[in-house]
């Protein structure tokens, strides 16, 4: 008989309440807890260095694993961290002391259906993956976050997932249609469905777009999917002046709606020519990478009138190529950024963004911060979004050097919210950011935010900490208050 | 002094707790309870023939206005009805006996932001007012319900509404950046704002798209636009068959994304001719409108594979046009066609939409409903989306055909949920679908649904009886229920 794969009901059913009995209702080996094994699940691509070690792993195979777990977890108040890939780069994965890490890595399938155009993925699967089974059909799945060969759908939906495609095709929110949840009680609960337009009852699905595990763990999705992307052109440009480029910028965006539109700085543009040795400009300020992906004889009028918007802004050099090859040259050399900025040292990787017109005043103030605490800060952006993504870089034996650099990551964040901006455009607040969340949103929205995590979430134990602080966090803040 | 617009603290101020003090802190006028003045306010498009009389109509003229009303509600238990232009089909504004109807219909302002590429809209505005707002900077705001010139933003953003470019452009909550929202206890709060990718807290921007004014009231909108659309080009065909029309969507939709797939079955044809004789095949079973804006060659080149897959598909006229006017007449006629079908009755105006596939087995079932009960139904279509409108036409005079019709718009909803679709689209629940709402969710959906209404809504005060039961209403089914 096959296993079963939704546990619908849970009337008459108790939950485990021990550790072994809730293994012996999981397949052999899907729980662990050998110290070993569970070093491997302590942290994400955060690096959190305050990661805790779980109490469990468990490596569910089916949404009913993934119920038992919910329904253990509830019925003995142990808290629950839902893992994809672990890709996280804002620690929303960290182990938490005494919680189970519920890991989905092994729930990968992924069925396309051309017809109705939507993807249902499990939340394993890869984005990549995704994309791989789409475009068997011709078909094409977008949001492309740098780490798409290495991260989860399941995370992506988690986060909110951006990318270098969204300027034109939107973020991760926009291709979600539904989804399996399972509730914190262990219930399990379908969220709209593929169907294009669907407006009966509360917007839910799109609440657990971005909602980092707080609300109930997603098992299944749907994804609209749309027709592949035509071959781009593009274009790079080279800056005299951080100004320049990002004037560039406003007037590309004010007036087209390029499918990419990258921007690197000249610490970056310098790490990714270290690495790659393609020829870049070494005495750029700044560099954007333009794509278009019209219709041939448009994508030429729009790379065009992209090359004149760039040298008016003042370009020192602007090349374009119709070569399909050459332009992923290009591209690759940007999705290299982070890895060959990492070769100089441990970084901080921030995600800061901003209203179009101040991605100057951000970019620009990004430096002065830099200069003023003597760390390098490399900025490569989504810029298109107003998205940026300023590498911290320290050398970790250097304790000073360390303290400055987190210092100069504070900065960037008040600095992006002073302009408008956000604290994150696409990584989620996770563990990292979570300090800075309630200077963002202020003391009425952060309260809309614990009233919803409850009304979902009544006894804290899905993913605490991450986004928003753990129920126990929350008493010692209401304490330190005088309540 | 400029009249205060936000009150950003409540600290020691004490709200009204009486009508004569409400009207007294608001501008002169804007409280109404001439009965008189108040039948202009007591049903919406849907003609709801229980709607109630509302205690007051409250005109605000700002967000100031609107939280006197909130706390005033809040303090007094006083339910509030928020209403924008009045044209909801599902009854989602009408009066409730002993409410406060809040008409935002005054706060109309618009700005534009060029450069941002973001409109900020005042809930009273129109629909076409931002179209036309961001028209002066060569900009566009796609989503197009039919009413779109005389419906409001706020209701459009309440009900997550569609329209005809949502088979290409998305619909409203894809646009959606920012909110102003007053709290049921009169707070108002800003969720979102002009930054493309922001993912810090919970996303309750998309939660209130779509959430029909049970959580708040949406005081200002921030909008995301988009470079003004090119000039379509315009294929009308007609088909022998329901069957082959469909089969026609299908072909196209899972092959390319035209800007228009409108559909019309042969009484809706009928009404549209004789109101414009501008000879439509009388003897068709069905109408395909479609659109393509892209690049003035790739839409030919669009355009004429629409023609082969409508051929393919048994067409059995095809006729397209470049010309921007000529392809105008056939969206202006498919505009005209639920006034043209008002012509032959009083009308239910149904809203279901299937997954795409499904959309054949949805047309052809609704026929035989039409046949088994001896009533008209006119359908016609946002076909690319599987987003149908039904029109149960009956004559209001003639009580036997009245009930049959009544029992013909029940199911045709359970037909559609039957076939894996939604009770309705893009025009809301409201009150006429409410006892629909239950049967397509399920008890745990419904029960997360009334968890998130209470979290914001504790006291039930906002849109008693839209989308969700009542306080009073679940009351007496927990009662019905033996609890």
């Amino acid at each position: 008989m096959p296993r079963r794969r939704v546990d619908a009901s849970l009337t008459g059913v108790n939950p485990a309440t021990t550790l072994d009995d809730l293994a012996e209702r999981l397949p052999a080996g899907a729980l662990i807890t050998d110290p070993i094994k569970l070093e491997a699940y302590r942290r994400d691509r955060a690096e959190d260095p305050d990661a805790g070690t779980p109490l469990a792993v468990v490596r569910a195979t089916c949404t009913a694993d993934v119920q038992e777990v919910l329904r253990f977890a509830s019925a003995t108040r142990t808290p629950v961290v839902p893992r994809g890939a672990g890709t996280s780069l804002s620690g929303g994965s960290t182990a938490v002391d005494g919680a189970i890490t519920l890991s989905l890595e092994q729930m990968r399938e992924i069925t396309v259906d051309p017809v109705t155009r939507i993807a249902t993925a499990q939340p394993g699967a890869f984005n990549a993956e995704v994309k791989d089974a789409a475009a068997v059909h011709g078909l094409w799945y977008p949001p492309d976050p740098a780490s798409y060969t290495f991260c989860s759908i399941g995370g992506n939906i988690a986060t909110n997932a951006g990318g270098l495609c969204c300027v034109k095709y939107g973020v991760t929110v926009d291709y979600v249609m539904g989804m399996e949840v399972v509730l914190a009680d262990g219930r399990a609960v379908r969220l709209g469905g593929p169907r294009i337009k669907d407006v009966a009852g509360l917007p839910l699905t799109k609440l657990f777009v971005g909602s980092e595990g707080t609300l109930g763990i997603i098992t299944e999705v749907t994804l609209r999917l749309i027709p592949a992307q035509r071959r781009p052109q593009t274009l790079v440009a080279t800056f005299p002046t951080l100004g320049a480029a990002t004037a560039a910028v406003l007037a590309i965006t004010s007036s087209m709606r390029p499918s990419m539109l990258e921007f690197m700085d000249a610490p970056t543009i310098n790490a990714v020519e270290d690495e790659t040795r393609m020829g870049l400009d070494r005495t750029a300020a700044a560099m954007l990478i333009v794509q278009s992906d019209e219709p041939v004889e448009h994508a030429g009028v729009e790379i065009a009138e992209v090359t004149r918007l760039c040298e008016e802004a003042g370009a020192t050099e602007v090349f374009s190529t119709d070569d399909p090859d050459d332009g992923e040259a290009f591209v690759a050399a940007r999705r290299l950024a982070i890895p060959a900025v990492e070769k100089k040292g441990t970084i901080l990787l921030e995600d800061v963004g901003v209203p179009i017109p101040a991605l100057g005043d951000l970019v620009e103030g990004i430096a002065a911060i830099s200069d003023r605490h003597d760390v390098i800060v490399a900025v490569l952006a989504h810029a298109g979004d107003g998205n940026t993504h300023p590498l911290v870089v320290f050398d970790p034996t250097d304790d000073a050097q360390r303290d400055r650099a987190h210092t100069a990551y504070g900065e960037i964040m008040d600095l992006a919210v002073g302009l408008g901006g956000t604290i994150t455009g696409e990584h989620g607040v996770g563990r990292l950011k979570r300090p800075w969340l309630d200077g963002y949103l202020g003391d009425d929205v952060m309260e809309l935010n614990h009233r919803v995590k409850d009304a979902f979430d009544p006894h804290g134990i899905l993913n605490p900490g991450a986004m928003l602080l753990s129920a126990e966090q929350r008493e010692t803040a209401l304490t330190r208050r005088g309540r």
